[in-house]
C-alpha cells in the first residue's frame, strides 16, 4: 500500500480517527509534561529540556490557504523541541504559480523534511498527500473536512477543564456544515462518550455523512426532537452516547436518564462563519454574548472558539471566567510538540504505533473505480475535481454497508462524503443491479469488471440494461424457445 | 494595568521614549561587543561567542506592511543569538485575511512567542498590540508614527562617527510627515541634546504633535527663521537645545551661541517620499546628491538614510567617504542583537529594568472616555479608527496639561497625535465648559461623569449647555426668586 | 575589482561555468559523504554528523519570483548543515514593493546574512547582485539565464546512474530558449564530453549565444542533420565532443565515429514550457510518455526533469525506471549542502578556491562602454533595461574574439548573451569602424575614447563618419592640395 516501499510504516494524521483513544490520551500526556516545563514568568526562566530532542528533524510547512495559528504553533512547537522549519506559506511565490501538482509537490517536499504540515483549500487534499508522500503528512485543514490537530487542542481543553469527556454536554454552534474543525471535533466527542447539541447557523447544519457517522460508527443516539425543545429550543439535533454497547430495547432508557442531564451545558463550541466556503455572507448567523449565557444552564459553560473569530463570539467574554478560547490556542504549542515527538519517535524512540489500541478507523473494504467513467465523489470541493491533480487522484471508495439495515454507500477516500444511492453494473454481463443484496454480492467477487453508476438513467445512457429486465426477456427469450 | 495579570513586568518597546537614556546607552555598548565578535572576513571566522544565549526563546516577526531590513534583520539578530524565529510577513496569507483582530492576534501569538517584533499600517497599532500582548512589542515601525529600532540604528551611527550627540547639528529632509523614522529620530536628537535642523519636502512638514512635544517635553527652543534664512535659505525650522534647563531670560543668549555654529551640518538625515501614505507622488521632493553636499558646510557631513531610497538620495554617493547609510544598515543586527538580549535578559539576567533611569516618559495622567461617544482621536489612520478593531480600542488619551501656558491638551494613547482644542461635559450637570482651569480641575475628580466633546456645537448637540450660559440663567432665575 | 574592499576572495556562482570541473566532483564528493549519512527509515536513524558546521552562519533566501524547489532545498540544506535562514520570498512584501534596487537590497541583506541565494526574473540579474554583495551570491536562477544549481543536480543524477558523462547522448526536449536549467545544464554536458541532441519545441530552440558558446568555447562539433536525420528525425541539432582536442582534418571522422553511436539515448532531460516568460501558450508542445520512450533506442533511457512539470511528462512514466526526475529533486538537498560547506568553508577551512583547477571560465577582456549613449545589451529582459537599476548597472560587455574566423562580439557581462555586429567610435578622431581587426586594435589601445554603436546608422546619427569614407576624403583633401 505504501507507495515508497519503506519497511517502516509512515503514520499519517488526515482526520482525527487516524488516531486511537489511547494515542489521543499519550498526546495528551505529554502534552501535560511540556506545559509544567513552561516558564513561571513571561519567559526567563524557561526550562526547555527538551529543547534539543528534534536538532536533526526538519518539519515543511505546506500551506496554500491562509493561516496564523496552526502554521505558527507548528513550527513554534517544532522550534521549541529543537528542530528547524522552512516553509511554503504563500501557493503564490510556490511552484504551484508555475502549476505544479499537490501530488508531485509533496513527493519533492518530503526529500527536504521529515514531517510536513499541510494545509489546503480542497476537501481530501491531505490524504491525497498522504499517498504520494514518503513522510508523515499531518493535516492542518483541508477544505471543509478536517482538522485534527485543532481537534486535539479543543478536546485537550475540555479535559484540563473537567476532567473527563464522558457524559458532557457540549454544544457546537455556528457554521457546522463549513468548518472542518466541527468535523473532526463531533467524531472526538462521540469517541469520548460526550453528548453533542447541535446549534447550527440556519442552513449550515452538520453535513448529512457526519451524521450519518456520529449514528452509524460512534454509536450516537439521535433524540427526538420533542423530548428536548421545551426547555432547551436552541438546540437543533442531540446526540446522547450510550454507556455501554446499545441494544434496541434499551435505546430509549439510555435516551431518557441522559436527557434529564441536558439542564447543563458544560461546554459551548463557537465557530466563525466560513466566508471563503459559501457565496453570501449569512446575514442571521447566531452571536454569543453574555446575554445568550445568561441562563443557569450556562453558569459554568466553557466557551470554545477555534479563532479567528469575526463577530460570533463578543470580546466582552475575554474577562469572564468561562473564556476558554485563548487558552484553547495556548495549548496548540504543547500539544503539537507532542504530536510531533510521537509521530518522529523523539522520545527515546517511543512512537505513536505503540499505542494504537482502543478506536481504530473502520477497515472498510475498498472499492477502485477501474476507469475515468461511471460514479464520481459528489462533493465538488473534493480533491478529485481539481483538474490539474487529475492525473494522481483514484476514484476511490470505501464501501460502507451495513446488513441489518440491507443498506450500502460508497465513501469517497480523499474526502469522506457519501454516495447514499448508487447503481452497479457489469461489463461483460451488460446488466446493472440496484439490488444491495446484488451489489454486495458483485463488490466480494471481483470489481475488475464492475462500473458504479449514480442512477438508472447513467447507467442505461452507457449502455446497460437494468438486470431483472434482461433476466425477464432472456426468459421470455427460453420459453419462446 | 497589565492586562496579563503576571508579576514580572513586561517591557515594550512603542516609542523610542519607552527606552531611557541610559538604556539606550546600554544597548549601544553591548552592540559594540556584539560588532568586536564578528568576522575579520566575509564569515569564515565568525566567533559567536553570543550564539547559544538565546536557545529557548522564539522570535516571531508579525508584519502588516512590506519590510526587508526591519524583518531580516531583527531575525537575523535573534539566530545570531541562538535563538528561534516564527514568521508572517505576508497578511493576505494570515488570519488577517479571514478578518482576525490583531487584539486577537497578538494574545495568541504571545502563547507560541517570547517576543513580538510588529509592523502595521495604521498608528498606534503597537500600542494596541502592546496592550494585549502577554509578552514584549517591538514596534518595528507603525503607520506615521513611530520607527524606534530604527532609531537606535541611526543614533548609534551618529555617534560612532561623532562620539557625542551634544551639540551636533543634524538635518532631516524629506518627508517628514510620514516618516515614521523622523518622528523616533528627533525625539531622540532632542533626548542628546543634537540641534535639529528641518529641511522639509512642501507640505511635508513635521507633525504639529511632534514639534510640539520638541519644544514642551524635549525642551527644544525654536529660532527665529530671520535669525539663520540669509545662510541657511533651505533650511525650514530649527530646533537648538540648550546645554542647561532653559530660564526664559537666558534662551536668547543660548540661541544666538547656537546659531553661531550652524556654520556646519554634521549630519544629514535623508527619507523617502512615503508613497503608501499619499495619494499623489511628489513632483517637487528634494534630492540630495553630491552638487547639493558640495559647499563647506557639508564638507563633513555624514549622510544617513533608513533606506528603502528610490531617487532621493543620489547613486553617486555610495563611494563617498561620508555615505553612511549602508554602514547605518549593516548596525542594525549588533544594535538588535542588543535589544533582544536586554528584553530577554539573557547576559545573565541582566534585563533593561536595570537601566531606566535618565530620561523616562513623562507620566501624564490617563483620561478613558467612558462611552463610545463624544470626542476621538482625529488622526484617521490612527488605530482606533479601524473598524476591526472596535471592540478591542479604548477612546483613551493622556492629558497634557501646562499651568504656566494655561493649556491642556489631549494626546492618543495610541498614536501619540494631539487634540488642542475641546471641550468637557458632565453627564449629571448638564452642562459643557472649555475653561481649562474647569477642565483640569474636572479631570482631577472625577472621569467616570465626563465626555469630552470636539466642540461647542458637538456638546450642545448632545444636549449640553455652556457652563456660563446655564449658570447665567440660573443667576436670573435666582435674581427673579 | 571587488567593491567590498576585503582580502578573501569572495566567490559568487551565477554560472555553472563559475565552477571548475574539479570544483564540480568536489561538490559531488561531498554530497555522496552526505546522503550515506541519510537515514535508512523515513528520517528515524538520521545521523547528521554534518549538523553543528554551520551554527555560526545565516543564509538568506532572496527570490523574486515563485520557487519551491530551489528555495527549501537551499534552506533544508543550510538547517541540515546547523545553520540559521532568513528568508524574502515575496517582493510585495519585501522592500521592493517600495521601489528599493536589487543593488540596494543585497549591500544590505549581505549585512545580515553569509551568504544570499538569489531567484529574479531579470536574465543577468545574479550577476548584478554579485557585484554589489559583501558576501557569496548564489544564482537560484534569473530569468531566462542560468541556474547552475539545478544543474548540479542535474549532473550528479547522470553521474550516479551512469558513472561517467564522458560519450554519453544526452537529448534536451522541450523549451530551450527559455528555460535557465537548460542554458546551464548543456554548458555542462559540454565540459564532461557528453553529446547533446537538440528536441526544441517549435520557436523555443537554444539561443543563437549558447549554441555559440558551445561550438566556440566548450569544443562541441555540430553534426549535419543529414547525417542522422534518417534514424533520429525527432533530433533537431547534435552537438558531439571529441575525445581530443580537435583539429580540423579529425572531425569528420571523429564525428562518424560518435554518430554511430547515437543509436542509444542514454538520458532524456524535459523540461517546461515557460509560460512565465512568453506571451502565449504553446499549442504544440512535446509531451514525452511511455509511447515515446517505446523504441530500443530509449529502452534504458534516464528521464530527467527539472520540475515542476505541467503536462509535458506523462504521470504514469513516475512508476517507470527510468524516471530520474524525483530522485533528481532528492539529490537537491546533498548537493547544495555540499556547494554551502565549500562556499562557507565549514569543512575545516576547506574551501572552492582549493579545486579551481581543469576548466575555467575564458577571461575574455572586459569593454565598459564609458557613456550612457552607445550600444546596449540588445536582450530586452536584461537586467541593464531594468530601469530601476540603471544607476547601478554598467554598460559592460566582455570583447570575445576569434583571430581564426577574424571575428569579434560583445558579450553582456549580466547576461551573456552576444551582440554579433557593432560598430566601434573613435570620440576625438570623429569616425568608427566596422573593420575586426582594427576594432581590435582599438580595444587593446585604449578604451576611455571608444563608443560601439550597434550600426552604421547609429553611428553616423550621433555624429560620426565612416573611417574608410574619412579617409578617403582625406586622402582626397590631400591630394587636392
Amino acid at each position: 500500500m505504501d507507495s515508497t516501499g519503506r519497511n517502516v510504516p509512515i503514520r499519517h494524521i488526515v482526520s482525527i480517527n487516524d488516531l486511537s483513544n489511547s494515542e489521543i490520551d499519550k498526546i495528551f500526556e505529554m502534552a501535560k509534561k511540556y506545559l509544567d516545563e513552561l516558564p513561571d514568568t513571561w519567559g526567563r526562566q524557561r526550562i526547555g529540556k527538551s529543547m534539543n530532542r528534534a536538532s536533526h528533524f526538519v518539519l515543511a510547512s505546506l500551506f496554500y490557504e491562509p493561516s496564523t495559528r496552526t502554521r505558527l504553533s507548528f513550527e513554534s512547537a517544532m522550534l521549541r523541541l529543537g528542530g528547524r522549519v522552512i516553509t511554503s506559506s504563500d501557493p503564490s511565490t510556490s511552484s504551484a504559480a508555475k502549476g505544479e501538482t499537490l501530488a508531485d509537490t509533496v513527493r519533492v517536499i518530503g526529500n527536504y523534511a521529515d514531517v510536513i504540515v499541510i494545509r489546503h483549500h480542497r476537501d481530501g487534499a491531505a490524504r491525497l498527500a498522504a499517498e504520494y508522500s514518503p513522510v508523515p503528512i499531518i493535516n492542518g485543514g483541508d477544505g471543509s473536512h478536517e482538522h485534527p490537530t485543532q481537534t486535539l487542542c479543543d478536546v485537550f481543553t475540555l479535559k484540563t477543564r473537567h476532567k473527563d469527556l464522558k457524559g458532557l454536554n457540549v454544544a457546537v454552534s455556528g457554521d457546522l456544515k463549513g468548518s472542518r474543525t466541527i468535523h473532526s471535533f463531533v467524531y472526538a466527542l462521540a469517541r469520548f462518550n460526550a453528548n453533542i447539541l447541535l446549534m447550527p447557523a440556519k442552513g449550515m447544519e452538520l453535513p448529512m455523512h457526519v451524521d450519518s457517522r456520529l449514528r452509524e460508527e460512534f454509536r450516537c443516539l439521535t433524540v427526538p426532537k420533542a423530548k428536548y425543545e421545551r426547555e432547551n429550543a436552541s438546540i437543533d439535533a442531540l446526540y446522547v452516547t450510550p454507556d455501554e454497547p446499545h441494544q434496541l430495547s434499551l435505546i430509549d432508557i439510555a435516551v431518557d436518564i441522559k436527557i434529564s442531564k441536558i439542564k447543563k451545558i458544560h461546554a459551548m463550541y463557537v465557530t466563525r462563519f466560513q466566508k471563503e466556503r459559501w457565496e453570501q455572507k449569512d446575514q442571521d448567523y447566531p452571536k454569543i454574548d453574555a446575554h445568550f449565557l445568561k441562563g443557569s444552564k450556562y453558569a459554568e459553560t466553557s466557551v470554545l472558539h477555534p479563532l479567528p473569530r469575526v463577530g460570533e463570539l463578543d470580546a466582552s467574554l475575554d474577562i469572564d471566567d468561562r473564556a476558554m478560547y485563548f487558552q484553547q490556542a495556548a495549548y496548540g504549542v504543547p500539544i503539537r510538540m507532542a504530536l510531533l515527538s510521537l509521530l518522529l519517535g523523539l522520545e527515546d524512540h517511543m512512537s505513536l504505533e505503540q499505542f494504537a489500541h482502543g478506536f481504530s478507523q473502520p477497515k472498510n473494504p475498498i472499492y477502485d473505480q477501474p476507469l475515468a467513467t461511471g460514479i464520481r465523489c459528489n462533493n465538488r470541493n473534493c480533491i478529485v475535481h481539481d483538474s490539474a491533480e487529475t492525473q494522481y487522484v483514484r476514484n476511490r471508495f470505501f464501501v460502507v454497508s451495513n446488513k441489518t439495515r440491507a443498506s450500502c454507500k460508497l465513501r469517497c477516500f480523499y474526502c469522506e462524503s457519501d454516495i447514499d444511492d448508487f447503481v452497479l453494473a457489469h461489463k461483460h454481463r451488460g446488466w446493472y443491479t440496484k439490488s444491495i443484496l446484488n451489489i454486495l454480492k458483485l463488490l466480494r467477487e471481483n470489481d475488475k469488471d464492475l462500473i458504479a453508476y449514480a442512477g438508472d438513467s447513467e447507467a442505461i445512457a452507457a449502455g446497460f440494461r437494468h438486470k431483472d429486465n434482461l433476466s425477464s426477456r432472456r426468459r421470455k427469450h427460453n420459453s419462446a424457445a
